[in-house]
């Protein structure tokens, strides 16, 4: 195989009680990537549609990313890739992460997967930390294993999948503000209370035990956030009446999509998910902000082939 | 049934990384108690065996459970128990959790199930707000529903079951020392790092998953407490040393039992399970302190019937 096009799914990382360490990739919100082998060696990103982002392979996250993957392998060519951004950068549902994993997944299957799962997220990892200065694995986990993922931790890195449950829809929606990562993470508390950290790990846990018995009602009722949602979602016009719209619509919960500006509902089934959209999309009509919204089941395979034939990952 | 004979399983609270949250049953170690319908309305301890401990009624942890029931029951009569504690109280197992949790259970059997087992865990839960001024439920979850157990919340109440591999052995050693269980919580911190608290959640999904996956491997990586342990253990003499030689030993992992001063490990299989336990006990040997050590099955059922025929829960 000389060339290879595919789908490299948006991710929500934050997942509510699972800030800093759950995340989950989206089936039907993502870019589209094709990589192409060529003689020469090194990355060379030949075209960006849909988004102004840099050429340089050393400016660019999936450039950055790539590089990293060559300095592991022994091909001595390189690889020409092209980039179609359906996801806007600065919305929080994983921009750079989705570049970077698509070029690492796409390279790994040219050379016919000489690496594993994990070492092509430290290799994404590469393209993180030239997006936002910390190599975190937030949203490329997610975006490489598919369904939800917990980064455990990062030394060793240790990246658990969890199997999403099949009628789990995430409903996304980014209002159009700009809130920079630094900021969002700079007014963070660096010391929290012990009452609140044991309300978050009782939720967490009560989190991954819905998702492996598909207890939906468990899944909302652990959708709780006592730490860093009230603090972040000041920065986030109206988020108090998306949530509150959000549960009058029948969504488990919501919660901040990375460090947002985008708000994600998680709901059990593609028609709730569709309503629970419409109810957020008037929450910004009603303050006259601009907005995209995205229904989508949550992805179970991760970043996958566009080609034709069966999905090889 | 007038007379029913049941098994209360010791408990192991504060499972590492689940400080206050997860608890679990040990299925060859607890007291045993005899409980009685009468026709004289209340509660009335006849006899307690194997420890000193009070008889009246509002005194004894199983006579305030009791209460607690009988509150909420249209029964016109009253019971009796006989309690045979082969739990040491104090040593962090959940002496009185067994003992409050043996007597509502024994009663709802004999009145014939007319509660849940959440309904019954709050009626125990009295017991342990006699016993140690705190209603909490991480030992009394885990003795009504067997297994391990998720308090993900108290108000309201939810209580998550999560069931325990097979293969899960618990090794158990009580160095004869008495620690107050409100010394061991004066000493906790209000505050924790966000960083810190982070790890910790990381880590309780990571064991959460573990356990549904019975990924043993797994359930071991995750069992690190980097808040509470630290400050506690100092408490206890010799943990640092028990600590080293149950790594040593082949076990998954080890931490506090409740609030000490008994100091618990996971093992996969009996076998490795009694190597742990020899290595923990020569640690006090070498100190000169003495010590009781047991070796148990994790239990999947909990509290249960000692009378013939199949268990009824």
């Amino acid at each position: 195989m000389e060339e290879i096009k595919v789908f490299c799914p948006a991710t929500i990382a934050n997942v509510s009680c699972g800030f800093d360490v759950l995340g989950l990739a989206l089936e039907s919100v993502g870019d589209e990537m094709l990589v192409r082998k060529t003689d020469k060696p090194g990355i060379k990103i030949t075209k960006i549609t849909g988004q102004e982002l840099p050429l340089a392979t050393e400016n660019n996250v999936a450039g950055v990313a790539g590089l990293a993957l060559l300095q592991k392998s022994d091909y001595q060519g390189g690889f020409e890739i092209e980039i179609q951004k359906k996801i806007k950068p600065g919305s929080g549902i994983g921009s750079s992460a989705a570049s970077s994993t698509g070029a690492v997944w796409a390279m790994d299957q040219l050379l016919g997967n000489p690496f594993t799962k994990l070492e092509l997220v430290q290799f994404a990892m590469q393209g993180e930390k030239l997006a936002s200065d910390v190599a975190h694995a937030d949203n490329v986990a997610p975006a490489i294993y598919g369904g939800f993922t917990l980064v455990r931790s990062y030394d060793p890195l240790d990246i658990i999948p969890i199997p999403a449950p099949d009628e789990l829809f995430a409903t996304v929606i980014h209002p159009q503000i700009e809130i920079k990562t630094s900021d969002s993470r700079k007014i963070l508390k660096t010391n929290i209370s012990l009452e609140k950290g044991i309300r978050q790990w009782g939720n967490l846990g009560g989190l991954i035990a819905g998702l492996y018995t598909k207890d939906y009602n468990l899944i909302g009722r652990s959708l709780e956030d006592h730490i860093v949602e009230p603090i972040r979602s000041i920065l986030i016009p109206g988020f108090d009446q998306v949530k509150s719209s959000v549960h009058d619509s029948g969504a488990l919960g919501c919660g901040i999509s990375g460090s947002g500006p985008s708000i994600f509902a998680l709901s059990k089934g593609e028609e709730t998910a569709q309503i629970v959209a419409k109810e957020m999309a008037s929450v910004y009509k009603t303050i006259g902000l601009d907005f995209d919204v995205h229904v989508s089941k949550i992805c179970s395979r991760g970043v996958a082939s566009l080609m034709a034939g069966p999905k090889d990952i």
